[in-house]
């Protein structure tokens, strides 16, 4: 369980859910601007959180939700955040289906210096096949599922071996000798493999914590196979505590089975909290939040989950249609999920919608209460910590504010930061160079 | 001439040639030192210049250059810089021939977006050949030059049309209704051509100066067409005024003859200032700027230009090689200078490297005398401004104190900064949407 409970922020712009917008307290052109960004980010830091997490896709339609269609590229934004914060970890969103391992490498590693050792990845293959669209003379087509992951683990090889590229010893800067570098700790990648060929090196070193840690989101058998196999944090939005210990059982199984330390693969459940002085005032506060939802916009929120399929063609009245595995090239895991839910409960079309769209979160009430959850759900082996995807501002200060502070009484979470870099902060090891260790091994 | 002399610095890390870093006055880990570039571009804000420029390239040997070795890249660099300026422009070097067009259309408006319309793109077709081998399975080879300026061309063309994705007034957000949006002001790209093919639209609305502003430094034939078709500042570095007025001279007369506005292409000289309170201690500088360059370092810079040719196999002292059209495929404009230079002066190779190793510059003195050349070139119609390409930070210092001061009291150079965006600083207008100018000229 590493230094204690996992906390972090992600950050969504104008609200997470489709019509959280036009909720009276979210200024409406979050999703563009900085100092909406940084205000989330330093309320995140004043609570001494491991983290915050900017999402990513790169394709739109007209019937995409608010904050998909107009928001900052995450390695952009997280850049101007790593300016004003100082301790916090900046977590990026980056495609290995839509973009090129040496460009990613050095951008994350750029990151990763300028903010001291403080960048995270979250590697994502791209769930949308409409993403192919825009990428067109690349890759004509979108990728199959089990492609997308054999690409995925290709890309963040390369990509680890490119961070590889220098040892951490390697610049020398010995002014008066002339001596700027040591040729025999600089490394050519020389990759050639199925999907990416990429020569190295890359021109940038490693930061203090030797490399970004790496987070994956994989729910598929695909998807967890590449999250053990190459991550050191994965998430999951399972909702509840029974499917969150499943999860958690099955990650540190498949961790330990490939020969790692359960330990080093964090797992974290994104929640959205409401915390509020009393238990009334949170479920108040929830349903102000749904009372905006319209049908026509939570049949489209469903659509975007199946590549975006059309679902105002079906009655909404009627059971939950037979989709014969369409969009099964999409974001697969979601699919299963909602079908087998509107199956089991024998929901209709309407129904099925009305439940994705509304916020589902075990974590409402009191601090008291919130931070008991927390607590359950961190000690009986459901998670090592959490994402808070608040649907309001007011709602991550509440937290951060009301539900840190107990958490903090119980031991289970920091009172200051103890290191400077995002692995510091998780508890996870410096990553050495391959290099340097294979050196070792022969001078041994 | 726009609104007065355009000033900009370019941050470049550990010295702008092989040996600065040597100096005993440079940070010699500056070229990863976000404090170091912090501080460049709070000296140039301060002297209230138009923006800080940043270069890149991506591919790398033992023999390169310390500065290219290990730096970071300009998107993020600038992003983080966006955070802690407020007014001065950030200019990102940008590849079109190893980037997507989506990508990069994304990054660069979300950097505009963040700093509030502060962004530029010097736009470069990657003269180096070995890049082709950081992106294998991509492009295989490294393209033509001339294809490389036709991928360009379509590359800025796509990146364009994206940017207008989203007419200004196109987010109503009216929490009331629930309309978040004006479809009829969502716009496609639906673009497919000989290179890309790209859908849209872009997932990130324009910035208050519409569109960032798009900077080029070809200088051969293909290179200067691309630049006056596309461009709205260009970057040359002649060092003399007569060189500089035929370049500013011949750029004029393409953007007329291509029907533009010549004052809106910007001509900008990238120069060297040494100024120091005597010309004597300015010329003591300089020498001491040039006593650290060994042969071998000046031949493997040569050699840099003709994409990595090895050099250490001629006889230094005979006559510069005859090298038969080598490295044409790199950058070309360079190589011509060099080689005709060599010619001309009857020089030998070491003579040649040596010359090249130089900081070469008009701009040497008293703060007097460099302003005085400066209101000479400018207003004799050799540039309509500078960015200064500073080996030592020192240097940049004693310019933005010494010498901005008497420009503005010659009135060549603002007080205040009189706008918020980079087309503010440069006179520039606001790029108007494409799809508006449409809209109006049907209601005419
Ligand atoms: C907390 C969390 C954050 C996620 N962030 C992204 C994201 O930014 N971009 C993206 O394309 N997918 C994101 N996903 C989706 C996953 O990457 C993954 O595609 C999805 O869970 C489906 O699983 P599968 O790929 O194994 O089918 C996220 C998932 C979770 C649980
Ligand atoms: C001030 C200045 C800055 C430049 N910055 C870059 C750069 O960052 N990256 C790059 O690949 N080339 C850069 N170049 C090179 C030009 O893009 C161009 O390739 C070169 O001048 C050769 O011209 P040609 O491409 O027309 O042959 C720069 C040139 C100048 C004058």
């Amino acid at each position: 369980m590493g230094k204690g409970m996992v906390l972090g922020t992600m950050i969504h712009g104008a609200g997470e859910r489709r019509t959280d917008w036009r909720h009276p307290a979210i200024p409406s052109d979050a999703s563009t601007s900085f100092d909406f960004y940084k205000k989330q980010a330093l309320i995140s830091e004043r609570g001494k959180l491991d983290f915050v997490f900017v999402a990513d896709a790169m394709y739109i339609t007209p019937q995409s939700a608010p904050h998909y269609l107009n928001r900052f590229e995450p390695l952009t934004i997280l850049s101007a955040l790593a300016a004003v914060t100082s301790n916090i970890g900046l977590v990026a969103t980056l495609s290995s289906t839509y973009s090129e391992p040496y460009a990613a490498a050095r951008q994350l590693a750029s990151l990763d210096m300028l903010s001291g050792g403080r960048a995270g990845w979250n590697a994502v293959t791209s769930g949308l096949g409409g993403t192919a669209l825009n990428f067109g003379h690349r890759r004509d087509m979108h990728p199959e599922h089990g492609i997308r992951y054999r690409m995925a683990a290709e890309f963040t090889e390369v990509v680890r071996k490119l961070w590889d590229s220098w040892e951490d010893d390697a610049f020398i800067r010995d002014k008066d000798s002339g001596v700027f570098f040591d040729p025999k700790k600089m490394h050519e990648a020389e990759h050639d493999g199925e999907f990416f060929s990429v020569k190295g090196a890359l021109n940038i070193a490693r930061s203090p914590q030797g490399q970004p840690v790496i987070f994956q989101a994989g729910k598929s058998e695909d998807g967890r196979r590449f999250a053990t196999d190459t991550a050191e944090v994965v998430f999951a939005i399972d909702g509840e505590i029974g499917a969150a210990r499943e999860y958690y059982m099955d990650m540190k199984k498949r961790a330990a089975r490939t020969g790692r330390n359960p330990d080093e693969l964090l797992v974290i459940q994104g929640i959205s909290p409401v915390v509020a002085d009393t238990e009334e005032e949170a479920f108040r506060i929830r349903e102000e939040l749904t009372a905006t939802v319209s049908l026509e916009e939570a049949l489209a929120d469903l659509g975007r989950h199946f590549d975006h399929h059309d679902f105002t063609q079906y009655e909404p009245d009627a059971p939950f249609p037979d989709l014969d595995g369409l969009g099964a090239n999409g974001f697969r895991s979601d699919i299963e999920r909602i079908i087998k839910g509107a199956r089991r409960d024998g929901l209709t079309l309407r129904e099925a919608a009305m439940r994705e769209a509304a916020p589902k979160t075990p974590f409402i009430g009191t601090p008291e209460h919130v931070a008991g959850r927390l607590e359950e759900w961190y000690r009986t082996g459901a998670a090592d910590g959490f994402m808070l995807i608040a649907n309001l501002p007011s709602l991550l200060e509440s937290f951060v504010e009301g539900v840190v502070p107990l958490l903090r009484e119980r031991g289970l979470f920091r009172e200051v930061y103890e290191g400077t870099t995002l692995r510091d902060h998780l508890g996870l090891p410096f990553r050495e160079n391959r290099y340097a260790r294979a050196g070792e091994a022969i001078l041994v």
